[in-house]
């Protein structure tokens, strides 16, 4: 992983068999980031995606091992117990040009995947929330 | 719906049975947001997307009762005839990982749906297109 | 194309027939455009997607000659030997609200495509990766 930040933004490489969004982690906790908002492209060698469902309380993840592009990967930075959390999803896209997609548990990055995050000022926290038992932006406004 | 502000972004939580992207209304309205530029990722357990066609200048409406992951949703946000407008599509992830997507309509929400909304200072509007009958980007310089 | 400036972000509107990403190089030469991130929603009437073969380390393109939702278009800009390159991929809903997608080669505008740039303050270079002959990012911090 290599990345550069200009004003605001990280640009932000990984290579070959790095995963994402764990790699992502370390840079997160190295320059403190609190909140952000990221975007990025790429392909992947082999991705686990999950889907939740809603009525079990639970992730059912698939594991796809196979040469993916890395049609839209969205997502944000937050803080869950003191250490920044990436919740991201992403959309896939196969040899045959269909695609597939879900919550990103992990993906191991052939030949490059550019991630786009942007710095929010201040603090975003997650904490679970007590319907779903799901780590859940906790924003004190309610509207 | 739980939002709060940090710098030029707008961090929105949508809550179980929420309706996006109606209810982003109401913050545009209160926030007098004229201009912005949105992703997002979550759930829905129903939504209507629909698909321009071009040569009837009509949408085609499609109406999925089921729960799926918001993939993506990408949009952005102008004045349209004084009031905020939001134009967004969608990408989900059905349960077996498979796709779908669409111009949205609505999205009942289940069991959060988070987006992220960057502000563009100035004012950006729509004007109906004569050649389609939608209301389009009005932007006065053309190149 | 038409488009405005507010901050630090491009408000840009293809209209009928106008290529993507091609037509946007002439507004990143004209405002010297060294960085930046882009998200897009509209639609196409043609398009050409293409799938890096990591192995024979070369692109299969397919081209698609059928009115298609953008659901969501996902890119940077960067330079590449001294002229602005954007490398972007593309998520595309059909009639049914199926999807394909892939590394955008180019799309031709039917009836409109937003696209929102925000610049990056400074410059992204990008240069040969000798390990798969990609343009790719070149940044120098290496983590």
């Amino acid at each position: 992983m290599r990345y550069v930040r200009h004003g605001d933004t990280y640009v932000i490489r990984f290579e070959d068999d790095e995963v994402v969004p764990d790699r992502l982690l370390e840079l997160l906790a190295a320059e403190s980031v609190t909140a952000g908002s990221l975007t990025g492209i790429g392909a992947l060698r082999s991705v686990r995606i999950a889907y939740f469902d809603t009525d079990r309380r639970e992730y059912l993840d698939m594991q796809v091992d196979e040469q993916l592009e890395v049609l839209a990967l969205v997502g944000n930075v937050a803080v869950y117990q003191d250490q920044p959390l990436v919740h991201a999803h992403v959309t896939l896209g196969r040899r045959d040009g269909t695609t597939l997609g879900g919550h990103l548990r992990w993906g191991i990055v052939r030949p490059t995947l550019e991630v786009y995050l942007r710095v929010i000022p201040g603090r975003v926290e997650r904490a679970i929330d007590p319907e779903y038992g799901l780590p859940s932006l906790d924003l004190k406004d309610r509207r």
